[in-house]
């Protein structure tokens, strides 16, 4: 059904903004709100996975009180599952770091996040002030 | 070991850099070269995978006499695998269209493609010329 998998996009679309949004806000609640409760991470893609809201919960922890900037760049949809492309701005300390990974997530029928594979390496970090 | 793992970045980045190349040249030999005998392959990301070298030629013979233009916007390798953001500008008729995906590659020791996701849906291709 067309409009089916319009309306899975469009769901898709909004999780997308609303997980840049909540790192951005410096709140890990926040964002591990927007995952399924048996969802697994991989960040960096490759390495071992976490499973689960609990495990994914401690992961973002560290986004607690450090709001962050951040900034999508390109987001592309494809079914159930999306790649995007974006930019965090970070404070440590006095300096300002950037990274501009790529994301791909797959998505329940809700729009929640089942799967999440964060593509970067520390090559890609720089300082930016 | 560092430097394995350094090596390994680097031909997966000659390989990715190798495969924009190869699909600009309207080969699809030269395309299908630079994939593992076993690799996997899904396009769009969540259709039914297209699974050896054999299937993997099938689906790039599309291209064969019909060179592209292609760039690479941005690419980040982690681990084994790697995640890049590219522009492909083709000509049908007199139209020109333009696309700009996320792929994302895993890849062998010898930096062969092992596995392949397109990420892009039809809302993504524009009329440029």
């Amino acid at each position: 059904m067309t409009e089916s998998i319009a309306g899975t996009a469009e769901a898709i679309r909004v999780t997308v903004r609303a997980y840049l949004a909540a790192l951005a806000s410096g709140s890990s609640a926040a964002v591990v709100d927007l995952y399924a409760d048996d969802a697994t991470l991989e960040d960096p893609a490759g390495s071992e996975p976490r499973v689960g809201r609990d495990a994914i919960a401690q992961f973002y922890s560290a986004i607690d009180g450090a709001p962050q900037q951040t900034e999508l760049m390109s987001l592309h949809v494809s079914g159930r599952s999306a790649a995007f492309h974006f930019r965090v701005r970070t404070r440590v300390g006095d300096a300002a770091y950037e990274i501009e990974p790529i994301d791909v997530m797959t998505f329940d029928e809700g729009g929640r996040i089942t799967g999440m594979w964060a593509y970067w390496s520390a090559a890609d970090m720089r300082r930016v002030g």
